[in-house]
This record gives structure tokens, sequence and C-alpha cells, in this order.
């Protein structure tokens, strides 16, 4: 655990959030450039969001399953717009062997054991499943076919950054095969819609989502649909996706199954994805200058107890620490922080920056007095809680943390979010205070890149409430019916 | 699902194996040599198995973390053994994009994005941890450090077969650092009894265990442990090992703490995983010429009723089926299989090649007679159940099913055990039963390889039982004070 400090979010909010992970020990770069090493702390956060999330995806009828990580070069040739997306950002493997090399001290590439076709390490998994999914079905009983994987994904990323883009990564990906296009599309919006309730329900985060514009889409979709968090400095970050794939990897590999009526067709499919850069989101959405904030639900400690006492009173504080542990009986991931080689300051501190939502200060007063004090980890709030009571109290805070985080973040995407009616109050927004701004654009990719070259905002999404309203695209006024979102992202 | 027939054991064993899997939906292979699919069915298995040992791993005081899935060639070559054991089949990434071939018509690698240094997709993580692990480890504090990781991993093997040898595979890789070596070694022998508590309690395997020989041993380690299961057609497999890495690795690497008497010393390691390959493990130990046999605790479906109805019959039959599930409230993994285009005897079928372990019948009789039939797919004995105390009825089942899986599999490492005095009598048992084969051996590897470039037999272990017992080698004719299993393994 280091001791330093953490820079504060409005000196350099990107050196806060390194601080932020560094400090609570969630992540660290590995010697291989890109890649992160997720320490225990922060793979327990992902173990407690994968949990959750492999609950409702098997809740909407997905079964997990498990395909190779490599992808033979091929498969990525046969969906045109795919290997476009994802050419310049792949782990290549060539050969299988190595061997001594020549002055004995060290390893070389074997040459002769060059692959007669080279492998790519999977960016994602739509042409290794899609090759397999060709064999599976063959009939309208074969239909729907809901397939969910967990997995490490590799996208070879110039500048990385912790959870939020790195060289590999953990994620689940779904994939789904429908006989019509009408069940697919309800798909990709019922998965939207589980992504956006999950980030409310258990990240305490609120979001947007909606269609992307053709520029932002998944390399070979017909539409990829987002949802998009806004961060403390402004920023948007694409949370997850959801991709209606129509038919163009059924056709690309040959997926056709024989319908009711006898016929021969292509079906129509949709795929979906979360990942560890959920983390870097909860980081930037919740934490503060003393470092991470955690909603309770994925707070590994949710609750840590420090007793405070001098050599003689230690077998007495400690006991009374034991108490309370045992009256918090029915709240998981309580620990008592009995360590004596360090001050219960440096505690305090410590697990201020791990972001544990509750701690429990006991020392020999408290005893006397039979209560306890609790402070929240979100305000720095006290409260002296009285030990008959201790364990309502504390699952009354717990909630109130979540609720209250929520809350922010939804006040926090609210206060970020500007309509404008001119580019130059797109300008003027976005040189200042950034979040979202809603702007008409008349759907033109030049138009969407001249706003992208001059600002660095991008259209994150098309929200259902920007369909239909009527307007003038802020560039070239023509008149357009969309009003979207516009945001420097992540 | 295939209805195609399975091959009989004694017919052709290899092909038996490759039957059960396909018609149990386990696995298959992908486009991507050796790399295999782990179909629902199978990765359902995966779950229940990792679940539990994942519980028995955090009990013994593991955190998972997450370490990336490249580790740089140097690394390799840090420990001498270590590098020599897997250079020759390991997946070597050397680019990192592609572009458009001359002729459009595909992607080629481009030779401009050539690494410095390539990567060697892990196919174990003692390097990459250990790297980091330097970092970690300053003082005595910050020991034992006990991490765990679960992962998939990559062997370019030339030979492979589903779950016993594949390309790519799933496992959990546990990698500990203690201050001492009586602790560490302690770890490494309590981590073998914990794998082989795991297969008796949980997959109903009996399993033998100890050291293994020099030239079996894991490349870098000072000693490695195995645990061995015997399969049915009198071959070993190797289900896990547990490595006492001592401080080969921690030079190499650099790791050393500041022990409580000040000096910096180097600490002691071990690492030890299980993987996919256990799914194979328990199909070649269970399963019979119907099909895979599951242990109720891994069967993703313990019980399935089956209606069996005419058409005005259905809706009578249906509800009552219903009503038993519900009546099986307490146990999980309950399906009744309503398909109306297929017939009862198809699933009887289905079911039967998929394991699992109780099926129960409902016919209209069965009706009347407030009552159902219950079948074991182990056995396939029929009883009669009451409906009123059907859950009784089907617990007392599951119980008996995992207990007699258990015993026949003890029967069969007990039935599979020879003694033998000489190196003909170990010839002839090789060449009728196989089995393990207990003899002499005076741990000369010279000894240790005729035997094996003669009979394909390696030595698998020296059990506890095995150590101090009085004999002579059965190849030398040396005095020897170690009776080693001897075994033709997978």
């Amino acid at each position: 655990m280091s001791n330093k400090g953490i820079t504060k979010r409005d000196q350099d909010y990107s050196q806060w959030y390194l601080d932020v992970i560094e400090r609570a020990e969630l992540a660290e770069n590995s010697y291989v450039r890109g890649c992160m090493v997720i320490k225990p702390y922060g793979y327990a956060i992902w173990e407690l969001i994968q949990k959750e999330l492999d609950r409702r995806i098997k809740e909407s009828g997905h079964k997990n399953a498990y395909f190779p990580i490599f992808i033979p070069k091929s498969f990525f040739s046969k969906e045109a717009s795919h290997v476009k997306g994802f050419a310049k950002e792949c782990a290549i493997v060539t050969h299988y062997r190595l061997k001594e090399s020549e002055d004995g001290k060290g390893v070389v590439v074997d040459e002769s054991s060059k692959l007669e076709e080279e492998l790519i390490v999977r960016p994602t998994s739509e042409t290794i499943m899609y090759d397999t999914f060709s064999r599976w079905i063959s009939s309208w009983r074969d239909l729907p076919l809901k397939i969910n994987q967990w997995a490490n994904v590799v996208r070879w990323e110039r500048r990385t950054r912790p959870f939020l883009r790195t060289a590999e990564f953990l994620w689940q990906e779904g994939h789904t095969v429908y006989p019509n296009d009408e069940e697919s599309k309800k798909e990709v919006a019922d998965m939207l819609q589980m992504y956006s309730d999950f980030a409310r329900e258990y990240l305490a985060m609120e979001t947007i989502s909606g269609k992307k514009s053709e520029s932002e889409k998944f390399a070979g979709a017909v539409d990829t649909y987002g949802i998009e968090a806004m961060m403390q400095d402004g920023k948007a970050l694409q949370f997850g996706t959801s991709h209606d794939l129509g038919q163009n990897f059924a056709k690309a590999f040959g997926i056709m199954f024989t319908d009711k009526d006898g016929e021969k067709k292509y079906p129509y499919q949709n795929s979906w994805g979360v990942s560890t850069r959920m983390i870097g989101a909860i980081v930037m959405t919740h934490s503060d200058d003393n470092g991470l904030v955690l909603p309770p639900t994925i707070s590994p400690v949710k609750v840590v107890i420090i007793p405070i006492f001098n050599e003689d009173e230690k077998e007495k504080v400690l006991s009374y620490c034991k108490d309370i542990k045992e009256s918090l009986g029915d709240i998981e991931g309580v620990e008592i922080d009995d360590r004596e080689y360090v001050s219960a300051g440096f505690k305090f501190n410590e697990w201020e920056k791990k972001g544990v939502p509750v701690r429990i200060e006991v020392g020999p007063k408290d005893i006397q007095n039979s209560q306890a004090v609790l402070v929240r980890r979100d305000t720095g709030e006290k409260e002296n809680a009285g030990i008959e009571k201790i364990e309502d109290a504390v699952e009354t805070m717990l909630k109130s943390i979540q609720d209250s985080l929520l809350s922010k973040s939804k006040e926090l995407l609210v206060s970020k979010t500007h309509r404008v009616g001119s580019y130059e109050e797109l300008k003027t927004v976005l040189s200042s205070e950034k979040g979202f701004v809603l702007a008409h654009w008349c759907g033109n990719s030049e138009c969407e890149e001249k706003i992208k070259s001059e600002t660095k905002a991008t259209t994150r999404c098309l929200t259902k409430e920007g369909i239909g309203s009527s307007g003038k695209c802020i560039i070239c006024g023509k008149e357009s019916k969309e009003e979207w979102v516009f945001s420097v992202s992540y």
C-alpha cells in the first residue's frame, strides 16, 4: 500500500485517476505494453460485477459457452467492414516454437515453425463463433440460439490507460441468432436496457443510451446502440454496446435455417458486451480527492472495523470489535483491521483510499457508552450507533450511500447536459465544462467529421427523446429531425 | 443433438470417448487446430466445478487476480529449465497489424508492425507473475502472498483430444510466496490434499498422489507432486499438480524480502493447478456404453421430468409434471422436457447420453396411482415413487448415485493396481490390463527411460506408502527404498 497522496481532480484529472487506481490497489501496468495486472482488490470488484451480470444474462435465457482465443486470419476477411475495423490493432500469432539462440544466451523464434495461416488473438468473437453457429443451426427449431461468453480479448491500442483502454481486457460478449428481424431487434433493445438497469441498480450510475452514428458503429453491424456515462470531468464514457448485425454475418458465414414453411433462410443476429472498462467508469463517477468511492453493492469490503487502543486495553477493544462483527452477521464483507504495526490513523487513510463504504471506529470510550462510531465514505459524516441496534444502523447507512451515489450520478449527468442551437454555442460549452451537448445534426458524415476534427467531440448517440425533434443542423443548416448527443469521450 | 449411436468401450475406447463427448454436446473441435469449442452443456459443468473449487481456494486464504496473457520472450529465458520445458510448444505473437493484400482479396500481415520483442501466449504464468511479485514484495509483512488466477492458457500440442489435451485450455493456477521453506512445502502438500478431497467429495473420483520423478516434474520446479486418476481402460490420467518451486524463480526474478531479523532473503514459492482436463477425467471415469454419466454434484440438470401422453391427456400430464417439479423445490437443476416434436423414447435416449442422474417418467397411469417412475442413470434401475414423498425419494436416489459412483471409482482404482517384483511381470501386466503398476525403481533415469521406451509406461508418482519400502530396482537390480507407481498415461 502506497502512502503517497492523491493528486486533486481540479489540478490534474488524468493523474488523479491514475493515483486513485494505484492507491486503491486496483491494477497496475505490467512489463507488457498496454497490458494491466488486475490486483486482488480490483479483481474482487470484477467478481462482484460478474456475478450479478451473469445472473441477469442467464435470466434472459442465455447460456455460457467458450470459444477459441485464436481466430484464423481468413475469417476476418469474410465480413468486409469487420476486418477493416480490427485489422490495425490485432495481436498476430505467426510461429509456434522457440529455439536456443546461437550465442546460447537466450531463445529466438524458430523460423521453421511458421504457421500456414496466421492466427489473430480475438479482439471480439463474431467470426469464430459464427463459423461454429453455421454448423449448429439447420432448422427453425435451433432458434433462437442465445450464447454468452466471459473471456479475455486483445486490441492493440496505442495509448492505454488502466481499465479504460488496455491491450488486453476482460469482458462478456453475448451472441444471439433469431429467425426474424423483429425478435432480433427487440433483443438489441432489451440488452441495452439490461445494461442501463444494471448500471443504475447495481453500480449506482445513471446513463443515457441510443443509436450510434454510421461512423461510430461496430465494424460489421447494421446498427450499434450504446450506453453512455458522464464522468466528473465532463467527458463521456462508452459503458457498453449492443449491435444489430442483421444478416451481414449470417451471409458471410453461411448460417442458414429451414423455416417452418420449408424455405431456407438467413437468420438475424445481434451481439452485445461490457468489459472491465466499467471499473474505470465506476472510479471516475463516484470517487473523490481522497481516493476511491465504491457503491456498497460492489465493495469487496463493505464495512471495516478499526480498533483504537493502548496496549493495556487491547484485548477488551478487540473482543468488542469481534462482538460487533458478530452483530453484523447478515452483512457480507465485514472486516476487522487488527494490524498492530500501523496506527489507527494510517488505517483510516488506507481504507478511505480503498473506498470502503462504512468505517466503524471503536475505542475504550465507545465501549463505556455501549456504542461505536460509524463513518460513511461518501460524505465523511460520522454518527454514534448504539451497540444494540448497530446492524440496523449499518444497513441503513449502506443503503443511504448507495442511493446517494446514484442521486449524485444523476445530478452530474443532468447538470452536464446542455442543449445548443448553434455550432458556436457547442464550441463554447465544449471549451468550458464539456459534458453532453444536445445539438441538431443532419446525419451527413462531413458535418460530423468537421465537429470532430475541430472540437474533438463525437456523436455519442441518438436517444429516443432526440428522434423526431425538429431543428437545423448546426453545421450546414439543413432541416434535421434528429437531436444528437455530442461529447468529448474516453 | 446427434442421434447416432455410441461406439462400445471394448470395441474402440478412444472412439467411445469422442462419441460420448459429441453425443452429450460437451465440446467440439473448432476450425483452429487443437482448439476446442466448449459447448453450453460442457461449460455448465465447468461452471459447477469452478464454483466449488473457487470456494475451496478462497477458504485456504488465496485471492483471485488477473495477469496478462502475453509473456515477453526474455522472461522465459530467466529460469533455465522453465524455458526448455515450454519453448517447443508455444504460440508466438510477432506482429500487431494486418493490411489489405495486393490483390485486394484479403488481408496479410503488415511487416512494418513487427514487435521489438516477441510475446508468448501464456502456457503458464510463473514468469509474468513473479516479475510482478518482485515489486509487490519487500518485507516479511508482505508474506505469505497467496494468489490464484482463473484463465485460459495455450500449449501448442501436436496430438490433441477434447479436454484431455488441447492447444488452449481453461484452468486455475495458484501461486504462493512464503518466507521459509517449511511453510511453502506444507502448502504444496495441503493443495495436493485439497485437490484429492475435491476429486473424491465432489467429482466422485478416487485418486492417488505423490512426488513426480525428475524427468516428469514441472520445468523449473524443485519437486512436483501429482494427483493421478485411473481410467476405465487402465490408463492413468494426471488430474492436477502442485509444484515446490523452492527459490528457483525467486532468484531468477529477483524476488527478495527483508526478514524480521533485518536481512534480505529470497522467499520460497509454490504453484498448483487443475484444468478443463478434469472434465475428460470425469467422462472416462464414470461414463458407460450408453453415454455420459455425471455425478449429481456437477450435473447441470440433476433431474429431468418426461411426460408421456396422447394428445387428449396432454394438459393433465403436463400439469402433473409441473406439480412434481414444484414438489422438488429444494433440488436445483430440475427440468421438464415438454417438447412435442420428439417422442418420449427419443427424450429418454437424449438425456441418457447427457448423463442426467435421475429421469422421472410420468404417464396417465402414474397419475391414477399418484406416483411417478424414477430411473437412475448409473444403473438403469427403476422405482415407483409415491407423489407425497417424491422429494425424499429423489434426494435419496441422487445421494445413492453420488456414493455409488465413488465406490465404483475406488473399486476401479484398486482392481487396476498391481504390485510386481520384476520387469517381466510389469510388462505382462501392461500388455494385458494396464493399470497402476507398483514396482521398485532405483531412481536412475536410465532405468526409467528403458521402461518408458520399451513399454510406454512412465513413473506416475511415488506415494507416501511407496517411501521406505525395501526392494530391488526391476531394471538394474540395485537396492531401492522406493516403490513407484508406473502406468501408461493420457
